[in-house]
């Protein structure tokens, strides 16, 4: 087959691999029906994560089940699944607790942006749908992969709540469905932090009522401003760096909740800054794991339409100029079809 | 009167001082019944924190009101009151959300080491007893004034409940009333840190079910060891060094919760590190004021016995003594009585 390969700062390559085939015993091999380009493929392909060796990329994925391990009795081929891009055994005690990303055997889930891919532990980390989905649900459930379990998870661990006044601080597709999650836990008040306007027009759609152009300092006192001087109950922080995060905590309440599920590039915070904000901090990996039934669910009842962050599809074959217009932010996230 | 004055590192002084008068209308000037040297302050006793200028020493307090101002309504002079290191006007927004140390007009109270003190905001800061108290409930009386406060939030801040596993970081008067919290919260199984014997046998006597000796890496591994490699469901940290907060991290298990109630001193947590151990962090100033009226009733009815932290009273003029063998670390708390 052909798949992608990062072999460095903008060096993205669709080129021959070997097929995959099952190596352990609970693996799945699945024929991809859409994989799609992640914020965080972003990082080293701008260089800002060092890349040592050519890597296989992609780690969000649907499609259907081609073969299975001796060891898997869940899962069956031929049928449409989605997983999450850390597999996890979904029994261990991390798991049984809602933190699949945090599983005892957690195993990252790599190159799915390719025709076929390896999933480790499949009986864990697949969940099936109730039947093959007509196509134009495809982006919908892939977005379950990862962008909106994460925006999920970015709610739920800030505690959205019916009447909550909220602040998405992130514009990008994680940001947006974390708008979207909001909105959907009974968020009052969303305010999103955006000064994209193609951005902006999504996330009022997704739910948002107001929406802050200013950034950093600035940010937060418009922030402060819009809620009479008092601050969010809940910010979802949706970009990982430190700008970003000490803008979500300053813009939180005392007793008011921080999330944050981009991965931290070179933020370091002060004990004593963060012991006077008295806010209550959670992020990590998304356990996307422990909402995939439920988003799966919203997204086939049509509740639910998280797909519109796509406004780019490719064959996969052209994923480098996938990369790039994300890269050059003409495009919020690149869907890839085989 | 004679009050007690911090002039540098090692340097206390009870000397004279203008007696407190009414400053604001809504200032009470309380007889101090019994006050006490807290951890906190050490800090600047060990110079640890800078000392700028001679400074009154004492924010933990319990006694009678003597004089009240025109605005005060509620608290009358001859009351047995307690109140908390923070005054807070008890109706602002962060007060009613019950985070009364970031009252939109918080005003720290010092200078309790002495026969008079001065509390501000008087209405909102001050809980009177039912009646005055019998001598024997003072220690534990005044300790809820802030170190069984702030041992209780810490519990509570790390979701204590029924059947959770809790581990303690810090053996001193928090931590030990911290250990005491988790016990009447309905705690499990209490896991106490602590090399000291006299503190170990406290620990216990609070309910504390095990004890480590262990610190830092070894400690972990120790903690990972006692709870199946899981890790506990609820750390409170209790010291505020990088070491005891690293520490508390990396005790918890993904998805559970860490509380931090003392000052931290240099403490900076990295983005990246935090992300992936899953933990929920919550600390800060204890609200104190939340709690005062459940916590006087605890002891008032006999409940619970946090006095027991006290193992020196002094009298007042001998505060140098009573800040001496806390910072020897020979007595974990020292009362003193005017």
């Amino acid at each position: 087959m052909r798949g992608t390969m990062l072999y460095g700062p903008g060096d993205v390559r669709f080129e021959t691999r070997p097929d995959p085939t099952i190596a352990k015993p609970a693996d799945a091999i699945i024929s991809i029906s859409a994989a799609c380009v992640c914020g965080s493929d972003l990082w080293p392909y701008r260089g800002i994560q060092t890349v040592t060796e050519p890597t296989p990329m992609g780690h969000e994925y649907c499609g259907i089940v081609e073969e299975v391990g001796r060891a898997v009795t869940s899962i069956k081929p031929g049928q449409f699944v989605i997983g999450s891009f850390f597999a996890s055994d979904n029994s261990c005690p991390h798991c049984r607790i809602g933190y699949q990303t945090s599983c005892q055997h957690v195993e990252f889930v790599g190159g799915a942006q390719a025709p076929l891919l390896r999933v480790p532990l499949a009986d864990g980390t697949l969940v099936a749908t109730p039947e093959t989905p007509p196509d134009e649900l495809i982006p919908s459930l892939l977005s379950t992969s990862d962008v909106l379990g994460t925006g999920w998870f970015a709610a739920d661990a800030a505690n959205v709540k019916p009447g909550s006044t909220v602040v998405v601080v992130g514009d990008g597709a994680v940001g947006l469905l974390g708008v979207l999650s909001a909105k959907h836990m009974g968020a009052e008040r969303i305010i999103a932090m955006s000064r994209h306007e193609s951005r902006q027009k999504l996330a009022r759609e997704f739910g948002a009522t107001d929406v802050v152009t200013e950034r950093g300092d600035e940010g937060v006192a418009r922030i402060k401003e819009l809620t009479s001087g008092i601050g969010a109950d809940a910010v979802l922080e949706c970009v990982g760096t430190q700008e970003s995060m000490m803008q979500a905590i300053r813009s939180t309440r005392p007793g008011g909740f921080v999330s944050y599920v981009g991965v931290p590039h070179g933020v370091a915070l002060k004990g004593e800054e963060l012991f006077f904000t008295h806010v209550r901090l959670h992020g990590g990996p998304a356990p996307v794991r422990r909402y995939l039934p439920e988003l799966i669910d919203q997204v086939w009842s049509g509740k639910i339409n998280p797909g519109k962050v796509f406004d780019l599809t490719l064959p996969l074959d052209q994923v480098a100029e996938g990369y790039r217009a994300m890269d050059e932010r003409r495009v919020i996230k690149t869907l890839l079809r085989p």
